[in-house]
């Protein structure tokens, strides 16, 4: 890693490395700083045993890498797990189910300092404790890499619900989100404006001084707070079908669409932000007409027969399009 | 990538890449070759649903990445989807589960041609056909990076049998193996030596002309055959304990070892490559000394209460070190 003094504080980048430190202590050093959770056999044997009771499980997994995902100028390693959990807990919940266990893959660059890891374990927790008792980290791998990234695999118990689909919305049903909408993007918008330096490139340094480390969309964008327990109220309030906002309403809210055969119309002005901002990780999700909202959603529209367009607002077909790996990613790290 | 006529055959290194065709097109060209299995909810929803009529379910995670764990020069991408599956199934037979899902996330470079991930599909497929079939790829999450890394994460069901942990050995058990040892480190060998051009780096060309690609064992390496279906017999067969063959015997009988609080003395003869070898993905297990070794499982020595080593042969310890990935790779990739 280069740059060292242009990372994210409070972490000493030039403390020991995992290259000189080995696997086995790095390992140690990590493993005690994880949430444990309770599973029937954890960290230490070839595989982890998790408690399945409802004789189903529901399962996530999610990559994020250094460059496409985060920028080490912009997250802090706290945030980074933070993240990671928090995202694929959102994926549990958007199922119905309660999140049971997660399972965490690092490949560190050897020159990675070890507090690198333990902040990014102590992100794990602070996200698990505050998102999800209970659940904890009941595995993982460390391997090494040129490129920082995380694969972290996440799990959930049903509880004897029928798991909650993109493909159950019908028409007459009622469109509603929990959680918030635009400002993770917000917060990326102003680190992008804020955060760099003059030629563009990430800079915690110019983060800092311009105050973005204390506008709280910018806190939203690092440390995502999706509304877990709204996924298992859903689903026992009746929901028709449900996902993760993780890409933006608009284009979320399409995949949902097509999945049921439907069109969903908004009955609510949003502004284009929350319409089309990624990262929030709240949940869209369709009820029957006649049942009371659970948790934290409210109606935001109405589900119409299959029309010419996924979403229409004031009879205007909004564009569903978003974020493509492969084709946007710039090729900086940063 | 650059030196693309230095890659395996018969991948075609100049097709369309996965950042011309975007990630929609690619998931669906991947997904499509997959081994479907037979998940309660497979792809297309944010998390899969699987069974688990034992109402507990075991889970491993490993990353594997271009350079420290695989080289394009010597791997095909078939080769490279059989192993990280075979791996990941291994390490679920070893606590004594019949595997029951894969969930696969890839992180390609933009310029990876889709017939690499469309090979790593077909890996996939052919490793479990081969080794668990009826078992499928749930799930999975397409992503970039600068370094091609695969995270598979596998399940298992354990029957209703108590899963079998590395600390179960007892004195006076039978230590036994099933599957090959040292092939895979043979072929490892082989490829280091005769694979590789003038200048010490991994050659596809060389590796062709010397012969090696038609070498058994360095079929081995590419594609190891973890005896699989050995794992749940040994749990039904009273085995106290067991783990994946990975890291080579001795190093792994050695965590076996100091699991359980016992010294394992092996009574027959194991040439080098036997005892320090990696990679063949056998089990190594002790049974109670009053039972029929079940499956492909031959006795190799006898559990003796904890003496000041680990493993033993003819009362002289045997070294139970091996690689670490953060002091050992040297940060080639080829």
């Amino acid at each position: 890693m280069d740059a060292r003094d242009e990372r994210a504080a409070p972490v000493d980048w030039t403390g020991p490395t995992v290259g000189e430190l080995g696997e086995l202590v790095v390992l140690d050093r990590v493993t005690s700083r994880l949430p444990a959770g309770s599973p029937i056999v954890g960290p230490g044997d070839d595989c982890a045993v998790v408690a399945a009771p409802d004789g189903r499980f529901v399962v996530t997994t999610d990559m994020m890498v250094h460059g496409p995902d985060f920028r080490w100028a912009w997250s802090s390693p706290e945030d980074v797990g933070w993240k990671a959990a928090a995202t694929n807990l959102s994926d549990v919940a958007a199922m119905g189910a309660v999140p049971s266990g997660l399972v965490v893959a690092i490949a560190a660059p050897q020159d990675t300092p070890v507090a690198v890891l333990e902040g990014i374990a102590d992100g794990f927790r602070l996200a698990v404790d505050a998102l999800a008792p209970g659940c904890g980290v009941v595995g993982g791998d460390l391997s090494t890499s040129s490129a920082f990234t995380l694969a972290v695999t996440a799990f959930g118990d049903l509880g004897g619900r029928a798991p909650v689909l993109r493909s159950g919305a019908r028409a007459g049903d009622v469109v509603a989100v929990s959680g918030e909408l635009g400002r993770a993007a917000r917060g990326l918008s102003r680190l992008f404006r804020d955060g760099v330096d003059a030629s563009g490139t990430p800079s915690a340094a110019a983060t800092r001084a311009s105050g973005a480390d204390e506008d709280p969309d910018v806190g939203r964008q690092r440390r995502p707070v999706p509304p877990i327990a709204d996924g298992p109220a859903a689903a026992a309030g009746g929901a028709t079908a449900m996902l993760d906002l993780s890409d933006g309403l608009a284009i979320d809210a399409g995949r949902l669409a097509r999945a049921s055969g439907v069109t969903l119309t908004l009955s609510v002005h949003l502004d284009d932000v929350s319409l089309h901002g990624g990262e929030d990780h709240g949940l869209l999700a369709t009820f029957p007409p006649d049942v009371a909202l659970p948790g934290g959603f409210r109606a935001i529209g109405v589900v119409v027969p299959r029309g010419a367009a996924d979403l229409v607002r004031g009879g205007v077909p909004v564009p569903t399009t978003g974020w493509d790996p492969y084709a946007d990613w710039d090729g900086v790290a940063g």
